[in-house]
């Protein structure tokens, strides 16, 4: 086992997320702060967090991305300020209305519903989702909340497997074990918040992440789930939000320790450090999403001589190489370990895929592979 | 209701479809055919069909998309030929491996399990899957199956909503409904195969097909399944081989009326003719995998105006004019309707996504969208 199922560390617990009425409660106050500007003639100030690299920073102590406290000010009366601060307002009303009418909506959904022309004008309230998505994490910043709380959420993706009991409380309650489902298993959720899905009991001793659908499916068809009491997460490439509050929320909830595997590539291993310490797009969240002692098993670059997998390695494309130059100077790859798979990528220019593994058989990844790094706890940290 | 859920005429029933031990048998054939060639000291020859544009026609009687009769030889003793013979045997044995041990394969792992370097050359069997792939093709059309039956398959993807039950008789006969999994539904397989999964009972007047996962999401939210008796299938983009095999079987197998509903552009409009008709990429399969009754609901150029949309369209990339040109040309696009459609597009170079109906609200698309269309019949073709 890839340790016992301990705590994590307290530093680590999430923070305390609002409930709806506090977060309304909150844009309100915004919105408030606004009128009284407006009704004395002073220019409408809306305070959001400074995002970007110069805002962003690795903290050693919990392990996590984290956004500093940097703040940026926008006023209405500038103009290159005051069509944001247009937008703003309209993402924040309708988040408001969101949140006061019990509805839920993608981000792609609130884009459509506030696109319109202004007035006589020809001029648009947005002209590219890219607009309205730059908005609403601007108000999940002002108000101090994620996008899920606000009543959005991005596209579901990834599957869940393994004995695991979830309730729909939005649903009828339907509650149903995740591993009598076939073998197909669970479609992810967008929203995992536990107001919306309640985990009512795990019965495992880890949670296995793995990348790719095929190798999801893989190990649900030789039986690894049940053999060593896992949970199969399968997160069809880099993992979604719904996908990696579940996870989180296995490790934070259930106590469960989180195992990542992934092709042994730079994107690969981007994915698990996205479940790990998070990324830099969504600093400000990394208390809710990540996984900070989350462990990863392969594919390493090790792993092709020790299984004799030369045969079926792959070029790595430029970009890749590209991306793996960029890692090393991330501090959260500054480990010794990763420093010399990363260095290895870039000087061999080969990468390895999770599905090359059956060049051995087609139930080496389960029999072998994962079982004997999982006993020696092979992982990198 | 788009048309009552009549019985799909006659003509348009499924092949019986090869159990494992007749395909089992019909590999051993061919390969003792090319056995007492070699013996005979003959050039061994594999006979499969002819792929591609010239071999490909559409069916106007069935309503599908369909191979031809011409055969392809492909000699060993050639020295053009040697290498694709000598890769396509190496396919045949492993498939025929899998049917006697019961094993199934993803098309990628098959590719990494017979890849090796040939002897003491530097040769190897495969440089890249797509060489695999193709023999993949040839071995179906040589035995006349599908690759589901050679235990093959590629990735899953898709998301399954409604008062349907199934059971899998692989995984301890698990019996599920999908309408109590909460609402993230069940993830459909990459095997769909009756001899697989099992529709047990289906309480629903039709099936709707959806291309995006968030607009899925937004009919499960809306209560649109249970009010409108409907089964959701969520394809999330083109549709899988086995999202494709559950629709067909719901039309054949439970004489359920298939209603498709994408984004309004060249992309949304091909994936429904996949559905519909098939596919000339796949094209001796249309029988196990199109539902040539099948209707389209939206989202056509015409909604741009009924809804006044306008504000919420977008503009159409070179890329999908070029694809609604080549459109155009296709048998199957050769309605008035869809002519008049692709042209549209062409000349008024917009496109516009099932989200934009978010425009009007929320529920706009389940409470008076859809149901609209459907009780006036009003479907392409």
């Amino acid at each position: 086992m890839p340790k016992k199922a301990t705590k994590p560390k307290r530093r680590l617990r999430e923070k305390r997320t609002k409930g709806p009425k506090e977060i309304a409660k909150a844009i309100e106050e915004i919105a408030k702060k606004i009128v009284r500007e407006i009704n004395s003639s002073k220019d409408p100030i809306f305070v959001t967090k400074t995002r970007g690299r110069s805002n962003v920073s690795f903290d050693e102590k919990t392990g996590l991305i984290k956004l500093g406290k940097k703040t940026t000010a926008r006023n209405f009366l500038n103009i290159g300020h005051a069509r944001k601060f247009m937008q703003t307002m309209l993402v924040m009303a309708k988040t408001h209305e969101y949140l006061k009418e019990n509805k839920t909506a993608a981000i792609r959904e609130i884009y459509y519903e506030l696109k319109h022309t202004l007035g006589e004008s020809k001029e648009n309230t947005f002209e590219d989702q890219s607009e309205s998505d730059a908005c609403i994490v601007d108000v999940e910043h002002a108000v101090d909340t994620i996008r899920e709380r606000l009543n959005l959420h991005a596209n579901p993706k990834g599957s869940l497997y393994g004995d695991i009991t979830l309730r729909d409380r939005m649903h009828n309650n339907d509650t149903f074990n995740c591993l009598k489902l076939g073998r197909g298993g669970w479609s992810i959720m967008s929203r995992m918040e536990p107001e919306e899905i309640e985990i009512r009991k795990v019965n495992a001793k880890f949670v296995l992440v793995i990348e790719t659908s095929a190798m999801y499916e893989r190990l649900v068809e030789e039986g690894f789930a049940k053999k060593h009491k896992a949970i199969l997460i399968g997160t069809g490439g880099q993992a979604a939000r719904g996908t990696r509050r579940l996870i989180h929320r296995l490790r934070y909830e259930k106590k469960l320790p989180v195992i990542v595997f992934t092709d042994g590539d730079p994107y690969g291993w981007y994915i698990y450090s996205v479940i790990k310490q998070g990324s830099m797009a969504l600093a400000a969240h990394s208390e809710y999403l990540a996984c900070p002692d989350a462990k990863y098993i392969g594919m390493t670059l090790d792993d092709v001589e020790r299984y004799n997998l030369e045969n079926v390695t792959e070029k790595m494309k430029e970009g890749d190489i590209k991306r793996a130059k960029e890692m090393l100077d991330y501090a959260w790859f500054k480990t010794k370990e990763w420093q010399r798979q990363l260095k290895m990528a870039i000087s061999k220019k080969i990468r390895i895929e999770q599905q090359a593994l059956a060049n051995k058989s087609l139930s080496f990844v389960a029999d072998t592979y994962l079982p004997e790094k999982i006993k020696n706890k092979e992982f990198l940290d």
